[in-house]
């Protein structure tokens, strides 16, 4: 094992200005402002008589937070920008509770004073770790965006500096959030950020790599969630959120870098549940990576009581690269299940008994045949082949017995198509299924002489080459099909007399194609993965399909 | 270390359900069908008289396939699926080439055809790995998504499904796709899909855990994306992209799923320098995660040739969640980096020679006392407390000794403010520079009297204490700062006769308050680490100010 996680970037001090560079050129309405790390609006003439917000940070969290905000900065920004931005009618910094980003955009705010520009400062401190804070105050973590955000929607209408800033003042007082991870992430170049066994999880951590407040072994989406929601809202705690059934919340599940999106739906699910489940309304929810501490395998959930004016100023459009594509559809409540209309086409009339008798004749060949197709499938593949026919078989010699068939051939092949995709299973169960839906379509109970089948057989088997790829010569059932549905297409002008020699040439021809596949090497399906050499006996699925054809013809008068 | 990746979910049977159902119920315009891995549109009255998309696969890829299509299924439908949509003016089915892929897509489509539903495929075939595929064809990766976007921007303005098969089949031949990663995935309750030892890449692998065709060690991101380029348009490659000098490319850099949007960035700003290297236009770009490979720490590339109808069809609107809000902006031509206005408002008049007295007593004082400081700073913190002083010492001497210096104090503190920041760093640094900044807009040229100076004095510690967030009493320099302050703001009110008497005690106040600090415990700062009963020594930081103070009154008359 590294001790140093090795990262897809090309020098440790180059990596945040190249990220940056990245991030401006990949986003149209990003700028970068030369010689420093700051971005900017490439707009910012459109700032004349509106306040421009301004935010930053480490780098590390991307896409925060440059994928947010009007204005963007990170550390050390100078008394350039504020040159640049004197169109607007005040300034805001937006500050996640961390000392060095207090005094820096604390620094930063005096410098603009200085040079006469209104500014003030709104310092997101939203994190539910700690039972009782320490001296420096919650943590400023994801709840952070939902402060651009509204902030960005009241600075796009018009509104004034102080206005702003006590509206969102009064929103971050319903605002909390808490972190796990079950890994820590590691700044390039250096060792990871905390110890963290695999199969342990850590709680209420920081993005900073800073440890959480409490280790326990991984448990389920479900509890995780339902622990964070706990923690966040227990009253015991000084740095809880209060919320009662009946509040509405907007709810962000934030990605702290490596959780894979399956993980992050499914956590989105269990806490919409658990909300729910105390009577809060889920007015909004997103999920995705917002405020990210680079690789951290690890969620964070940020809560936001949330009125119609707050809703109103998250729902406003905007231009941030990084907001997703919401609905503005409230999540509790809505109908989010579609009923499936139930498919009655079926016409239950009886089943021919020549059909019959060809369907019971394929059957018990076929699980006649179960060991000699296994022993087949093991030189090549996995040995189940005659196991998965016979599953095949056995059902639909169960539906023969339970069910009043269909009349109609055509419905006939489409209830057998189903019974094979549903009971066989696998590749073969998908072949086919495919080919007797592909076929049904070619005979109906008005048009099912011989050249109606003679087509439907023809029509099966191209859709088998079409969607699985193959072709005759690449050594699977093909090899059996297809020479006998060429010769079944002879009783398209076959004179009735003569259907009877086409049917036994078709099947000779079958039987024959199968045997010629032991000289074939297998291009297609499971046993193209074997050298040719090792192969010796015919495709078990081409013998397979001689049977079938086989035992349909047996009963033919 | 566990042999099966640990993850955040409540079991392996229904993560996938769970997922389905976190993903719709977070989306307004998503619908789940009962008793089915499907979701389809919430609004399927609006598909009337239009062509209906179909996609889909396994899962595990997140956000795709849900997040993308106006419909969406995965394995398995039935044909209620094609009752719902029956309003629709056709379907098309949007496949990736992989054979089970192909063969469900392909049963669905036949029994679509069989109910009477006009439907087409478009199958996906655009990695660019293999320089030979196998009879299988190329794969169908993340260009995917690319199909979904214009085939539904085709849809939604009515285009017949003949239009839209013809152009997407057209635009695909100018479509190639390229994964690297540097860690497998694991499915969940599965083993890694490979091994790949810390510090290897392997290049060329598939979605599905499928290794790749090259492994190496980990490059930089320029070498790696230029490795990936080459070999997706590399001409004697059988599956690589024609490319060349002029043409027009959309870039799509994929986050296969843990890979940190850091690295994503650098990774997409290489991309885009590496096609323009070559002559080709960059479009448009788009980064973050669309077709993952659940927690593979890896990116895929994915270029797609357009012209503008190709990029009027990519920039429509779309109500897809996981569609990023992208800007219309061509990529390449445009100037990304705004130039700073340069600030020129310093009045570079002559220094007053008292001032610069003053200014030399400090230098030449905190240099006497770096080991000192060094000394105290060791009991309780990292001991390179005079080094940092002394740092900002030299820097004002070398300022003083090159520069023609401002007359006006208010300037000439702002000055200080900016070397003290950019030469002694950290947190005492901004600290430092936010007194002399918040000091600074209290005394000008005009106003620079014994009162206005104190009034500087009180700004500038108010700024400490609110960014701070330290308060007299938690062992910081505020200790030394604070009482001498206080004492000061009399000379607000001082005759000019008592001026000096309110200096002195001021300094004595500053002296009596750095040795006090001996008995506090640190409440703020890196000493706060350490426990109280360690540190008996007056805090650095105090010492500090009061030894600076003290040179400010050496000379004073």
């Amino acid at each position: 094992m590294l001790d140093i996680h090795l990262k897809l970037i090309n020098s440790v001090d180059g990596c945040v200005d190249e990220a940056l560079c990245g991030l401006v050129r990949a986003s149209g309405g990003l700028s970068l402002l030369k010689g420093h790390r700051v971005l900017l609006r490439s707009d910012p003439e459109n700032l004349r008589g509106k306040v421009a917000l301004l935010s930053g940070g480490g780098s590390g969290h991307e896409p925060a937070h440059g994928g947010r905000t009007s204005f963007f900065f990170f550390m050390g920004c100078k008394s350039d920008l504020f040159l640049i931005i004197s169109v607007s009618s005040g300034v805001l910094l937006i500050v996640k509770n961390y000392t060095g980003d207090r005094l820096n955009f604390g620094l930063a705010a005096e410098q603009a004073r200085n040079h006469g520009v209104a500014v003030d400062m709104v310092i997101v401190a939203e994190d539910c770790a700690f039972d009782q804070p320490s001296k420096a105050g919650r943590r400023g973590l994801c709840g952070t965006i939902f402060v651009h955000k509204l902030a960005g929607a009241l600075a796009e209408e018009g509104s004034s500096l102080d206005q702003i800033v006590s509206k969102v003042t009064e929103v971050l007082k319903g605002v909390g959030s808490l972190g796990v991870s079950l890994s820590p992430c590691s700044v390039p170049g250096c060792r990871p950020s905390f110890d963290l066994p695999p199969g342990d999880m850590e709680l209420g951590l920081g993005i900073h790599g800073e440890p959480g407040i409490k280790r326990s072994k991984v448990a389920s989406a479900d509890e995780v969630v339902k622990t964070m929601i706990d923690h966040m809202t227990n009253p015991d705690s000084q740095s809880h959120l209060p919320l009662k059934s009946g509040d509405s919340v907007v709810v962000c599940v934030n990605n702290l870098g490596a959780l894979s999106c399956l993980e992050i739906a499914v956590v989105t699910k269990a806490a919409i549940v658990c909300l729910e489940g105390r009577g809060v309304v889920v007015a909004r929810a997103m999920s995705g990576s917002f405020m990210t501490s680079l690789e951290m395998a690890g969620v964070s959930l940020t809560l936001m009581r949330a009125n119609q004016e707050t809703l109103r100023l998250f729902d406003a459009k905007t231009s941030a690269p990084a907001w997703p594509n919401l609905s503005s559809v409230c999540v509790s409540g809505r109908n989010y299940v579609t009923e499936p209309q139930a498919a009655s086409f079926l016409n239950h009339g009886p089943l021919s008994p020549v059909m019959r008798g060809a369907l019971e004749r394929v059957c018990s060949t076929l699980l006649e045949k179960q060991e000699e197709l296994n022993a087949l499938d093991r030189a090549a593949g996995d040995g189940d082949c005659g196991n998965t026919h016979a599953e095949a078989a056995k059902a639909i010699q169960e539906w023969l017995q339970d069910h009043v068939v269909p009349g109609d051939p055509g419905q006939l092949l489409s209830v057998l198509a189903g019974l094979v995709q549903e009971k066989m299973g696998g590749s073969s169960g998908a072949l086919y299924s495919l080919f007797l839906t592909a076929a049904a379509g070619h005979v109906t109970e008005g048009q099912s002489n011989a050249a109606a089948w003679a087509g439907a057989m023809h029509a099966g088997t191209q859709a088998m080459r079409r969607y699985g790829g193959a072709e005759p010569g690449d050594r699977t059932m093909l090899d059996a099909l297809c020479p006998a549905v060429d010769e079944l297409m002879a009783l398209t002008t076959a004179p009735p007399g003569g259907q009877l020699a086409v049917l036994q040439t078709a099947v000779q021809k079958a039987a024959s194609g199968a045997e010629a596949t032991r000289d074939l090497a297998a291009r297609a399906g499971r046993a193209s993965y074997i050298a040719a050499e090792r192969v010796t006996l015919p495709d078990p699925g081409a013998v397979a399909v001689a049977a079938i054809l086989g035992a349909v013809l047996d009963g033919t008068p």
